[in-house]
C-alpha cells in the first residue's frame, strides 16, 4: 500500500467514525493486513484508533496491536481493561503476546495473566518474561514443530499436523532426542521423497545451527546472517530445544540497533522519527546540544588563555574553526571504524595494534593535508591574509599534522576503552568526540604555536 | 565459530600449505560451512587461498567463492580461468552465480558462459545478469517451486518432488494459471493436511505479497520487513512469475546500507572495515578530509574579513568554535533526522511542513541554549574572561539562536533537496553539512556582532 492509500481510507475511517458507523468500519479495514491496519491507525486521533481497535474482530486487533507503532500501543493498552488484552494477548504467538505484556505495569500484567484461559500459553508467556529483550531468549518464540528421532515419517507427519495446527507458519521441523535435547534436523524436501516407514533418525540432519537462551541478540544477528539462516533453534544450558528465532524479528532488531547508532553519531540521544512532535525531538537533541555548549566553553577559555598572542599573532584566531573542524572530522572517522568493526567483529586484532594502524594512517593524511593547506597557503591566502608569513603557515601545518595524530587516536582508544568496560561504544561517537577533539586541538594548535613564535 | 578458532584453522592450514599436504587440507576444511571456510581464507595470504581453492572440492568451492570478501573473491576471480569459474558457477543458484558473473569483465563472461552446459541455468543466469543490482530483479532468483492451480494436490505434490530436487531449500510454493500468472501460494500446513485428491485451486491462498521486476531494494526491504515475509516472489511486467527473493539476501541489503549511511555521516566514502589495509582507509578517509580543509579555508577568509574588530573586540573570537561547533552539531542531528525518515517513509508530509517544525524546534533549542549562555556567562566567565561584558553577551546569545536556526534549516533543506533531484542524500550528512554550517554560522555570529557593536 502507498502512503496516499493510507491516507484515503484513514478519511474514509475519520467519516464512518463520526457517524459511527460500525458495519461500514469493519467492512473497509476487512481483508486488510494487520500491518496496514496499524499505519491506518497512525493516521488517526488516539480515541478513533481506540474506538476501531475496540469495534475489530479480536483475532484482526491482536495483530494490529503488536503492529502499532509503540507510541501508540502504549497509549492504546494503557486504555484496554486487563481482561481486553487478555483477549488479544490470547490470539498472539508467544513471543509477541510477551512482548505485549512487558509494556504493561506489574500489577496489570499479573491481571492479565489471570484473564488468560490457556495455561500452557500462560506458562510460555511467563518464561519468556524471564529474558532480557537483547538476547536470544528474549528474542524467541516457544512456537515450533519438533519430532522425536525414534520415530518413523509416517507418525512425525501425523505429530506435525497436530503441532502445526496452531502454527501461523512452519519453517523447520526439529529433531529431539527422548530428554528433548536437540538433535538436528528434518528437510521439507527429505520429508517429501522418503518413504513413511523410514525412521526419522535416517534422515534427519544433525548439521544444525543453534544459539543458547543466554546469547546476545547481536550474536543471533551474526550467526544468522553469516550462514544465511531464516530460523535458528534455542536450546537452554542443558542443551533442550526451547524455542525458536525467526529472522523477521532479527530484521527489525537489526534496523533499530544500526538507527540507534546512526542517531547516536548524529548526537539524537532518543529513538525518534521525522514524524514525532516538536517536544519528542526536542527531548532526544537539546541534552546533547548543551553537552556541546559546556564543552564550547572550554574552548573558549582555552582560547582565552592564549589571548596574549592576538597582538602579535591575531591570524593564529582565524585558523581556529579550521583545526577545530579537521581535529572533530577525524575523530568521528575513526571511532566510527571502530563502531563498526566492533559491531561486525572485523576489529579483531588488539587496541595496540588498531592504535599503531590509525598513527600510520593519521600521519599521512596529516602530512598530505599539511601539504595542501601550505599551498593553498602560499599561493592564495598570502595575497589575501596579512600577517600570514611563513612562520605562521608552517605553525599551523605543523599543529594540523599533530591534531589530525591526536584526534585519531582519541577516536580509536575512547570507543575501544567504554567497549572494554562493558559500555556501548556508540555514544562515544558524534557530539562526544568532536567536542573534547575541539577542545584538545585548539589547545594543541595554540601550544606549538607559542613553542614556534614565542609569545 | 569463534575468532581464535578461525586464526588457529588458519595457522594449521599454513602449514599444511607449505608442506603441500592437499589431503591434510581437505580433511582439516571439511564438514565446515562454506562461510566459515571464507572466513578461515580471509586469514591467508592470497596465494595461499588460491592454493586452498583449487585444492577443493568443486561444490565446495562455489559456496565459499561466493562467500568470500569483495576484495578477496575480485583477486581469485582474476587468477581463475574461465573454465575453472564456469565449473564454481555450475554449482550455484542463479542469483549467486549471476553476481559472480557481474564481478568478470566483458569478454571473461562471455567466456565463462560458454563453458557453462547447462542451458538452462545459462538462460536464468544471463536473464538476472539484465537487471540493475539495486531491484528486485537483481536481488532475485531463479529457482523457485511452482504448482498449477489446475492440479490436484497429488500431482502438486510429485512435480514439486521433481522442482525440489535441484534447489536447496523450499520455503514457498507458488500457484499460477496456465499462463504462468501468480496467483497465489500453497501453504507447507495445508499440503499436510489436505487430502491428495483436492484440487489446487479449492486449497491455495491468493492473499500473496509480489514485487515487480524493476521495483528498487529499498521497497522490497520494506515490504519483507512490513509483512514478515521470508521470501518474496517477483512477477514481470505482465504478471508473470519470473523469480523469488530470500529475505537473507534482503537482510544483508538492509546491513550494507545502513553500513554505508553511517560512514557517510562520519565522512568516509567508501565500504571499509576496521581490518582493511591503511591505504584502503585513507582512500576513504582523505577525500572528505580534504574537501573540509577548502572548506575550512573558506572560514579562515570570512573570519580574516572581520579582522579589524580584533582590536576593540578580541574576545568574539574566543567564541568562534563555539558557534560553529554547535552550527555543525545541530546541521548533522537535523540532517540525519531527514535521511532517515526519507529511509523509513516516516518523512510523508511537504518540505515546507519539515521546515516548519525544524524552525520551531530550533528556535526552542536556541533559545535554551542561550540562556545557558547568559548564566554561565555571568557566574562564572566574566570573572575569567576579561572583556566579556553583558554586549558581548548579548552578542553572543542572540548569534546563538540565528545560528541555530540556519543550521536546522539547512541540515533539513538540503537532504530534502538532494532527495527530489534523485540523489543519495546521506552525502549530505556528516563533513558536507558541518564544513557548511561553520562557514555560515561564522559568518552570522561576526555579522550579528558587527550590527550589535559596530566596527
Amino acid at each position: 500500500m502507498t502512503h496516499n492509500e493510507y491516507h484515503r481510507i484513514a478519511e474514509q475511517l475519520q467519516d464512518y467514525i463520526a457517524q459511527k458507523n460500525n458495519a461500514m468500519i469493519v467492512q473497509l479495514l476487512e481483508g486488510l493486513h494487520a500491518a496496514d491496519i496499524a499505519e491506518i491507525l497512525d493516521h488517526l486521533d488516539f480515541e478513533q484508533a481506540l474506538y476501531v481497535i475496540r469495534i475489530l474482530d479480536t483475532d484482526i486487533t491482536a495483530d494490529v496491536i503488536a503492529e502499532l507503532d509503540d507510541d501508540l500501543k502504549e497509549k492504546i493498552l494503557e486504555r484496554l481493561s486487563a481482561k481486553e488484552i487478555a483477549e488479544e494477548v490470547e490470539e498472539l504467538e508467544s513471543d509477541e503476546a510477551a512482548d505485549i505484556l512487558a509494556e504493561l505495569p506489574e500489577d496489570k500484567k499479573v491481571e492479565v495473566i489471570s484473564h488468560i484461559d490457556d495455561k500452557e500459553h500462560v506458562k510460555d508467556i511467563v518464561e519468556l518474561l524471564r529474558y532480557d529483550e537483547d538476547t536470544a531468549g528474549g528474542l524467541m518464540g516457544k512456537e515450533f514443530v519438533k519430532v522425536n528421532k525414534n520415530w518413523n515419517v509416517l507418525r512425525a507427519v501425523a505429530e506435525m499436523r497436530k503441532q502445526a495446527q496452531e502454527m501461523e507458519r512452519v519453517h523447520t521441523i526439529y529433531v529431539v532426542d527422548d530428554d528433548d535435547k536437540l538433535e538436528g534436523r528434518l528437510s521439507l524436501k527429505k520429508l517429501l521423497t522418503t518413504s513413511t516407514k523410514t525412521p526419522i533418525k535416517d534422515v534427519y540432519n544433525d548439521n544444525i545451527h543453534y544459539v543458547s537462551v543466554n546469547d546476545s541478540a547481536d550474536e543471533v544477528a551474526r550467526v544468522m546472517q553469516k550462514y544465511d539462516l531464516f530460523v535458528i533453534p534455542v536450546v537452554d544450558e542443558s542443551g533442550k530445544l526451547v524455542g525458536q528465532i525467526t529472522i523477521d524479528d532479527v530484521v527489525d532488531y537489526i534496523k533499530e540497533e544500526a538507527e540507534k547508532d546512526y542517531q547516536m553519531a548524529a548526537g539524537i540521544s532518543e529513538d525518534v522519527e521525522a514524524d514525532d512532535t516538536v517536544f519528542q525531538l526536542m527531548r532526544a537533541r537539546l541534552p546533547w546540544l548543551i553537552v556541546a555548549l559546556i564543552g564550547g566553553f572550554a574552548s573558549v577559555i582555552v582560547l582565552s588563555g592564549f589571548g596574549n598572542a592576538m597582538n602579535r599573532y591575531g591570524t593564529l584566531f582565524f585558523f581556529t574553526p579550521l583545526i577545530a573542524a579537521t581535529a572533530g572530522n577525524v575523530g568521528v572517522q575513526s571511532s566510527a571504524i571502530v563502531v563498526q568493526g566492533l559491531a561486525n567483529g572485523t576489529l579483531t586484532g588488539s587496541i595496540f595494534k588498531q592504535l599503531v594502524k590509525e598513527l600510520t594512517l593519521s600521519l599521512l593524511n596529516g602530512i598530505i593535508l599539511a601539504i595542501i593547506l601550505l599551498l593553498i597557503g602560499k599561493f592564495l591566502l598570502g595575497h589575501i591574509l596579512t600577517g600570514f608569513d611563513l612562520k605562521i603557515a608552517i605553525t599551523v601545518a605543523v599543529s594540523l599534522i599533530s591534531v589530525i595524530i591526536m584526534a585519531s587516536l582519541i577516536g580509536t582508544f575512547v570507543p575501544l576503552f567504554l567497549h572494554k568496560q562493558g559500555i556501548d561504544p556508540a555514544v562515544a561517537t558524534g557530539p562526544f568526540i568532536t567536542t573534547s577533539n575541539d577542545i584538545f586541538g585548539i589547545y594543541i594548535f595554540f601550544s606549538i604555536a607559542k613553542l614556534i613564535l614565542g609569545f
